[in-house]
């Protein structure tokens, strides 16, 4: 146990935002209130740059009630950032916790925030701040290295199957040839989880690819075919990114039309357009999931909202226990039943990389999903009881109860 | 009391699929349980197309238990159908209902299907074939005259609402210009209904543009800006038609490129291009909420389901009661408390008409809906009781037991 380091702390929300994100902010806080050490809690309105403008919401200032209700809001109750860091921040930064006594510092994100965590928790030793940096990993994707999978990506996984089960049941009235597109611009977890869908056979989807998978457009029109005119319909689910068989981002470069203008819309639109011009008499229809699938409330999962909440309140513990640069992990334990913990990785190890999905889940012919991915897959999805008794979903906003600033302004 | 009318009976489901087609499906099959004058109860596959073709399912062989499940599955269990009725199709259709005894024909759909309904008890009667036709209403789009709301639309309403409401906290931690597409080629009562989520000051929706708006590029261009400079965000609901000055569909006519391409994607695509063209140091996205509108089962309403329910049992009850060339309609009897009781109105009243969102609702600034709506839709988004304890809905099928065919096999 290392000794105590007393001091004010402060947690941001950085990236895309989850359905589950604020329930790692809670679990932060609620660990913080417990913790002499910790002084204030201070929120960093829109991540790192909040904390370049100084702008500090008061967490001790949130009564319970509100930090329960904003914990079952989906997306960032901070706000969040897509922010490239440079080395004039990170002094910024360092300062700036100097200035305001911020000895623990907590990031909510994915790995360009684990690498940014561990830079600041660099700068800072070099410095001479004594300080500790704990990273709280959050990404629908999944594709985060040193962990069993990631916060968020339950809740994702389950919106994407709920969609595609329903959609299933729409294209089999109207028997369309239907493309849906799910997030996912490197990997194919997310394109991946709609094979939960598949409950009986004929069920949807009847294609699946994924970026890890090559993709041939003349492949992609046989398969098609193929399952059209099997079922008589077809639901194909893709990614948002695929990757021809030199491994090339299939992207604006390919989706130009005949006078070299980019194809708008997205993968999902590029396909139904080769797919209508080789098969004029078929109907084709596309449905892009989009932000939906990292805030449609209604579909938290019961897994990912616990162990979201766990990975917010260990990152605080491990940080008063002396920890410093590194992220919180999740460790499945068991397959059966499902077991998970939590752990610590030096957060070099997770910066900057990208988790595929593993070839041994893709399909040998590359337009599907082994079943032995559901196995995986299943428990992070598992539902959880919510009377819904209103019409809308109840969402909750953090009072804005500001800690007064103290250096001077910079832009 | 008109005099008993024993024989067969005939549903089918036409048009897009809602959320609750399938309550009104069963609710029709249950109450004609009840009636010793009907016979067989015969579900045609794929609408009138099952009906052409004499694919007919035998629902007294559905276990009741599979009914109920059915009754909580989206989309038509019967399959459906988009098809142009022609003058030889009514009369095979009318040859198929005297061949198989049909004296009861149920047509759950909208005004094309009230049309259809109509011409087919006209032929019955010129044919001197004694059989009783009834209208079943169904649309998401609330576009049926002589009703005071379809079923369907309080789903998808509520669908709408909670993803608006979601999308704006994604929105809020990012702060793009946002456009979302509603279903609602000619009407705004989709898109209208996003006003639910608008519950507290800045909440989204900042803006909604309607067919019935007169829509104008510059206009447009400005209110967003507008909203964007006061909130630092913007989320902006459109319906997938929209109409110019002049009443023009803005369509693909407008939506080309200088090259004349017709633009992809639809309207919330070319909104985004020209946001973008205007504001280039803002970032602009759209989501277009697509099949989930009509098929999101969770989000499915109370009253929605039970009017549902509802339409389906008292059609066939007034059909035994003696009922010809109608369609039965939603009442609303008092606004505080909310009842809605049934009642009927000639076929002809119905078809081929169009109920627009009356203009009362729609703000003069002709961005926005009057909060007045709100009285109209809150009780129609009632939200339910349901556990969602497994990671994915319970959806069922029925079982394809068919009856024998009867005549000489047509193209």
């Amino acid at each position: 146990m290392a000794e105590t380091l007393k001091g004010n702390i402060v947690i941001g929300q950085s990236g895309g935002p989850t359905m589950v994100v604020n329930l790692s902010l809670v679990g932060a806080v609620k660990e913080a209130l417990q913790h002499e050490q910790i002084q204030g809690i201070y929120g960093a309105l829109c991540g790192l740059e909040g904390v370049l403008k100084e702008e500090f919401i008061d967490l001790r200032a949130q009564p319970a009630e509100l930090l329960d209700a904003v914990a079952d809001t989906p997306s960032t109750a901070l706000g969040s950032v897509r922010l490239k860091i440079r080395e004039e921040h990170l002094e910024r930064i360092v300062l700036v916790f100097q200035a305001h006594n911020v000895r623990y510092f907590f990031y909510i994100g994915g790995n360009d925030s684990q690498l940014t965590c561990h830079q600041i928790s660099q700068l800072a030793h070099e410095v001479g701040y004594e300080m500790r940096v704990v990273g709280i990993p959050k990404t629908v994707d999944n594709d985060l290295v040193e962990v069993d999978h990631c916060p968020g990506y339950g809740s994702a996984a389950r919106f994407i199957a709920t969609a595609v089960a329903c959609i299933d049941r729409d294209n089999e009235a109207l028997r369309p040839i239907q493309i849906v597109e799910a997030m996912g611009r490197d990997t194919g977890w997310l394109a991946a989880a709609s094979l939960l869908a598949r409950r009986e056979p004929g069920d949807a989807p009847h294609l699946i690819y994924t970026p890890e998978a090559p993709f041939s457009e003349a492949k992609f029109l046989e398969d098609v075919k193929r399952v059209y005119d099997e079922y008589g319909r077809a639901v194909v689910v893709i990614s948002e990114g695929l990757r021809d068989e030199q491994c090339k981002q299939i992207s604006a470069s390919t989706q130009v039309d005949a006078f070299g203008h980019v194809q708008l819309g997205g993968m999902h639109q590029y396909l139904v357009t080769i797919t209508e011009n080789a098969y004029p008499q078929i109907k084709v229809r596309s449905d892009r999931l989009g932000t939906l699938q990292r805030s449609f409330i209604y579909c938290r999962s019961k897994t990912d909202a616990e162990e979201s909440y766990l990975v917010g309140q260990m990152a605080v513990r491990h940080a008063c226990e002396g920890v410093n640069d590194y992220m919180v992990t999740l460790e499945r334990t068991s397959m059966h039943p499902y077991k998970c913990e939590t752990g610590l990785t030096p957060l070099v190890n997770v910066a900057e990389q990208t988790r595929h999905l593993p070839l041994h889940y893709v399909s040998p012919t590359l337009n599907d999903v082994e079943e032995s991915f559901l196995d995986y897959v299943q428990p992070l999805v598992e539902g959880e009881e919510r009377t819904l008794d209103s019409g809308l979903p109840r969402l909750a906003r953090l009072k804005p109860v500001m800690i007064p600033k103290k250096l001077p302004h910079i832009d």
